[in-house]
């Protein structure tokens, strides 16, 4: 352990993700606790810090081994005062949490919002290669993103930066978002928009191995949806080829805006790999201009789970440095 | 006159401005000449050092009450090794612009994309206020824009970043755009759509006024479209739905990856005031997350053609000090 090491601590509905970490980057030791959101996630902060201690003691580490904390959580929040406006999926709202975690911990904390983390975690140490100006796109649950631009991460004015889930970008067929919106990016091209298209394929009578699938199992996913499509179910490719043109031309144009180097695609839905990336860079192509399509690269993120807690820990290394 | 004030350089395909200005932005002189593009525009970097010393000896002030030139041009660019790509309106191909204006004036040279220095101009010295996270956004023959985020300019990879006007807006009635793509917000929001679009309702033989103005001018502008629409013509009001609906949404989808705190809106059909602005911000409102809005103030681009050259001194000043 060098005096100069990092904890990153990444905070989720279900469980907080925690990791000491050098200053190169390394993580030493991972693990996470539960989320105990009773009582508005009151005692979270408590239980990250006696964990962290806990585990310190356990390594023969000591608590100055460490110079600061990194901290992701879900949703908005005010980085400059470490507050957080609102996590409806931890419970939060108007909480500083960079205050309690200080007073809990002793350390100085950083905070950023999770999706950022896990950009800046790939930027860092994962696919993004340290490119100077990178886009990360997520496809899990929802969309979500985060922006690498002149070799930092973008921070935005009030905690909605790279909330690229919610671009408008299906006007023709609009469905509702949870934001409140219709046609967000996220009704189209997340894991459960793929899944939801699938059922309503199904519900309208078309002929798909995926029907068979849904009367076994109740539901459909979007791993089903691209292992149809891989054996030429004509339905699983017509909802998959319309995902990946509004994904296309949504990422084209952000690339328009941003002319990044590298592309970053994470969440379950780039576990498809090349079956997605290969026609998600036809459609981008088409849509970007020649000179952005030239110099950018897509790539799948490569950290997983780790990414935030690498994010949060090089957050916290560039803010004390 | 004092010992760090800066020349900015604003190149165009017709005329080229120049401006000394202080240290803290301020224009002391300010002037322009015509863009020699004869012989592949080989004679405008000496004209424009011919045109420095003359301007300095006329006023008294020594080459030395000069620490740097910033210049903007048309086009992409190196802006590490000030190097032009290609500036279509100049007719600089693979050009060396900074190394050969700083062997003809000796002073560093730093350049960056005309459209970008419009951008830091106004976040400068204009209605950006320097406010950290800007969009600005330029409607004029074309639609350009420039970004700022984290209180820096963005300059993004190859020289495309903020260009805008090329995002794919309109996939139901796409219209060819000048870089060879269809359906580009330029194609739907610039002064020049907005003149064909009425030019096409008054061929289609819609009852207009405008139709009466293009048979006396052969032609309609986009302020005459605005004009129109001040006097209720339905035909001109439609138009300008339609308009500042895709711009709304366009504007609303960068927005929601920015995150900024001012959007400054600038070029000719700007000059439509609160006529564009209350429908735009409108229909912003409508697509955006609300934490976005919220947060955002949508203002007019105020320095006109003195943007380019105070934040070509901008990027200089940064650069040098």
């Amino acid at each position: 352990m060098a005096e100069h090491d990092l904890i990153g601590v990444d905070i989720g509905g279900t469980t907080v993700k925690m990791a000491f970490i050098t200053y190169t980057g390394d993580i030493i030791d991972k693990w996470e606790i539960p989320t105990d959101k009773s009582d508005g996630a009151s005692n979270v902060v408590a239980d990250i810090a006696s964990s962290i201690q806990s585990k310190q003691q356990e390594n023969g580490y000591n608590a100055n081994d460490f110079v600061a904390i990194g901290v992701g959580a879900p949703g908005f929040m005010d980085i400059q005062r470490g507050f957080v406006y609102e996590a409806v999926n931890v419970g939060w709202k108007d909480y500083p949490l960079g205050e309690r975690l200080r007073e809990a911990t002793g350390y100085p904390v950083f905070l950023e919002n999770d999706a950022n983390l896990a950009a800046l975690g790939e930027f860092w140490k994962g696919s993004g290669s340290q490119t100077t100006n990178m886009l990360a796109v997520t496809l899990g649950t929802g969309v979500g993103g985060g922006i690498i631009a002149n070799g930092q991460l973008l921070h935005g004015t009030n905690g909605t930066v790279a909330e690229i889930g919610h671009m408008t970008v299906e006007m023709n067929n609009p469905m509702p978002c949870n934001c409140g919106k219709m046609g967000c990016l996220e009704t189209v091209a997340s894991a459960t928009a793929i899944a939801k298209l699938a059922k309503q394929a199904v519900e309208e009578g078309k002929t798909t191995s995926l029907a068979l699938l849904m009367k076994e199992n109740g539901f459909v996913t979007a791993k089903d949806v691209f292992d149809a499509a891989d054996q030429d179910d004509k339905v699983a490719n017509e909802i998959l080829e319309y995902v990946i043109n509004t994904l296309g031309v949504s990422i084209a144009n952000l690339a328009i805006a941003l002319n990044p180097a590298k592309i970053v695609i994470g969440g379950g839905v780039s576990k498809a790999g090349n079956r997605l990336l290969t026609p998600l860079r036809k459609v981008f192509d088409q849509h970007a201009l020649t000179r952005t399509s030239d110099v950018v690269e897509f790539v799948i993120a490569s950290l997983g789970n780790d990414a935030g807690v690498l994010g949060a820990a090089y957050l916290a290394k560039n803010a004390v440095k």
